[in-house]
């Protein structure tokens, strides 16, 4: 087994790696830790000490080769080179996130996609055929998914997540302001820009008044 | 001026008044240290602990007051009571997210929607009419907006970054996966799953291998 990563390690390295992708696919070959620096609004030393740690290391006025840098990020996380991925809610949210070209990128899959909505199943949302809930454990085990979207109405957020810990779904992404009741071995992660707003305005507001004063 | 809270702190708090804003809504009074570390996934020590720095007390045996919390956080972040925003891009996920009921119980209104398509103009997303993209910094002025989410397409995200600049948006919260370049004083935030998503299946594949060790 690999050592374990410090939590504050994985998130930055997490970072590198999705910025450095999107270099790639502007057409960089090389990254600088300046740029990695720049683009997650971490310490460019810091940078460079995370890169060591790894044992990855860049050439002096041309920086990281960045294809090398995303295989080692990905190796060294232990990433898979794609999941699959079980949405459910076929509205305006699910049909956004079934056509994003940001998780196929990075490897995430949206495999299936369920709703409950006679109207909506038989529909294509990305390229996918919305299918009935009924059939989310069989394609879950079918496809391997441990990674679970919930893009419903608050109301049926937690009969969803039931059904989704129910078929050994592991990760929940909660795009609900519902708060989950979920056995302690799944993780759910709301994705809610509010909070990082909030934060982000406390640091403004201090700004503004260092400046008035 | 007030002193400056850890970034740390902050970001601990910004997940309480969260939570507990979300209980208050499913009809709680009051909420225990227990309960706020069980849905923020921090320790109950640290939420007494960091709910004391702030000179707040909860009573032994029933826990915070839920309302009086949330306002105690709010002061000490400074946030005021509504935020308006100007969001860019009509499309799916722009209707999705002018229809989402979380960023106004957060004091979050999307105050203006902004297309360049004439068959989107004039057509309502959530409450709001979308208007042309060249009313943006007019509208931005008038709202007293700081706050701009970018909705569309990649391929004009830059673009509609360097209007949001040009009318003194302070913070972008960018839904498209490119690196926007914006001046340093103009804080962008990419909402993007898939940063969460590996930093879990880290951990996840981790404890798996040490269940099978």
């Amino acid at each position: 087994m690999r050592a374990t990563l410090q939590p504050g390690l994985t998130n930055r390295l997490t970072k590198y790696l999705r910025t450095t992708q999107q270099l790639i696919e502007e057409g960089r070959d090389a990254v600088s830790s300046k740029e990695l620096g720049d683009f997650t609004g971490i310490n460019p030393v810091q940078v460079r000490r995370d890169l060591n740690a790894i044992g990855f290391s860049g050439t002096r006025g041309v920086g990281y080769q960045a294809y090398d840098l995303v295989e080692a990020v990905r190796n060294i996380l232990g990433l898979r080179q794609t999941y699959n991925i079980a949405l459910v809610g076929a509205g305006n949210l699910g049909s956004a996130i079934a056509a994003s070209t940001i998780l196929p990128k990075r490897g995430f899959v949206i495999h299936d996609v369920f709703d409950d909505n006679p109207e909506k199943i038989g529909r294509t949302v990305g390229n996918v055929v919305v299918k009935h809930i009924d059939e989310l454990k069989k394609s879950v085990t079918e496809a391997e998914e441990i990674i679970g979207i919930i893009a419903t109405p608050a109301s049926s957020a937690q009969e969803v997540a039931k059904l989704m810990v129910d078929s050994d779904i592991r990760v929940i992404l909660n795009y609900t302001d519902v708060l989950l009741h979920v056995p302690s071995q799944v993780d759910v992660h709301r994705i809610d820009p509010t909070a990082q707003l909030m934060h982000t305005l406390y640091y403004l507001t201090q700004a503004e008044g260092q400046e008035a004063s």
